[in-house]
């Protein structure tokens, strides 16, 4: 019962932090995407292929969320595009009060859009509203087409799924039309693209989308 | 401070819990391997391989761990092995009250090792004993060679790191080089090993290791 309480408190605590968040965004008219998925499972390399695409029309910023090291946030920065390393410590995910202090560092006023990679782990993010207004969540190919059933509390809450690193489909057991079936059933809201970083295939219609949601955001907070 | 509170209870539950495996562990000369690692490393594919090979000589069971379906557990299953599937129906990791109800539904006189296959989780899972006598972390080079450093609780205390899917390393970004130096700097007491199941390469060594754990440990429990 005292257990019941305490979660109870913490969980209200967290989505006050998730308003917080979300009056900030409004404020400065800034969408925020949540981009998760397994470790390794090419959010960093999406995020570098989406970034080189997106900043001739948007100005963006990213939110690197890790246990450890500044790895990811050293990568994003090479490409001059503002970013925060938010360290866990060994958490398991992303809490609204560290992206919330993050976002005050940074100057919104010259910032559209603000993704946030989250912890690589397929189950802790999906419960943790961080104020955004996007959930994308990253597959690779490498990691079976039996995780989309496996995992579906990610995948449910997902408002896209990027297929990602198509060009290892030929060695993988990996049936997209899978992918897709099971993912219509489960949360057919949810866009799919299928993309490969390295040989740069079906990167537009992933930026495109992107855009869009930028745009509806950008209405909506008008 | 209530929450505290709270939490060292449920830590001390843990414990306890966990002393109970290795007390039932104990009384059956049981060896319990903790196979861990990110969703899609290979682990389930690790293990078909490994049984393949040792169910010659020893007698296995494998508890598969995961939030939703029957699959893995039907995959062991074909092979003619005791399974149990464990559904943590969201949770981000196997507890060891789970792991020792599966175990009394086991004919344990009957069995010398029980692999516990977690959750696909390279955070969560590394801070939770389930009483088990040696833990393995399943790497797929397509996660990358960044991941000991960036999840370093989880390879702290791996005593076996797998490097999985070797077959796919002609196309990823992995060094396998820089994840032995990495683990040797983190953890120089676990041993490393570089496998594909699909190509049959590296096993020998991997199953040898596993007797070896066995061996020890039924020495330990005599």
């Amino acid at each position: 019962m005292m257990r019941i309480e305490v979660l109870k408190r913490l969980q209200e605590q967290s989505e006050a932090e998730a308003d917080e968040v979300r009056q900030v965004l409004a404020q400065n008219r800034v969408t925020l995407i949540n981009v998760m998925g397994s470790p390794g499972s090419g959010k960093t390399t999406l995020l570098e292929a989406t970034l080189k695409r997106l900043t001739t029309d948007l100005k963006c910023a990213v939110l690197e969320g890790d246990l450890a090291t500044l790895q990811d946030a050293e990568r994003i920065a090479d490409l001059g595009v503002p970013v925060a390393q938010l360290l866990t410590e060994g958490g398991c995910h992303l809490k609204p009060n560290l992206v919330h202090s993050a976002l005050l560092r940074l100057d919104l006023s010259a910032i559209d859009c603000v993704f946030v990679e989250n912890v690589g782990n397929l189950v802790c993010p999906a419960n943790f509203d961080l104020g955004e207004h996007t959930r994308v969540v990253v597959l690779s190919v490498a990691e079976g087409d039996d995780k989309t059933s496996k995992y579906p509390y990610m995948f449910k809450q997902a408002d896209a799924v990027v297929v990602s690193k198509l060009d290892l489909l030929p060695l993988c057991r990996f049936d997209p039309a899978r992918t897709r079936r099971e993912m219509h059933a489960l949360n057919p809201k949810a866009a799919v693209f299928e993309i490969s970083a390295v040989q740069e295939t079906g990167l537009e219609a992933w930026v495109r989308w992107v855009h869009h949601a930028v745009e509806q955001c950008s209405t909506g907070l008008r």
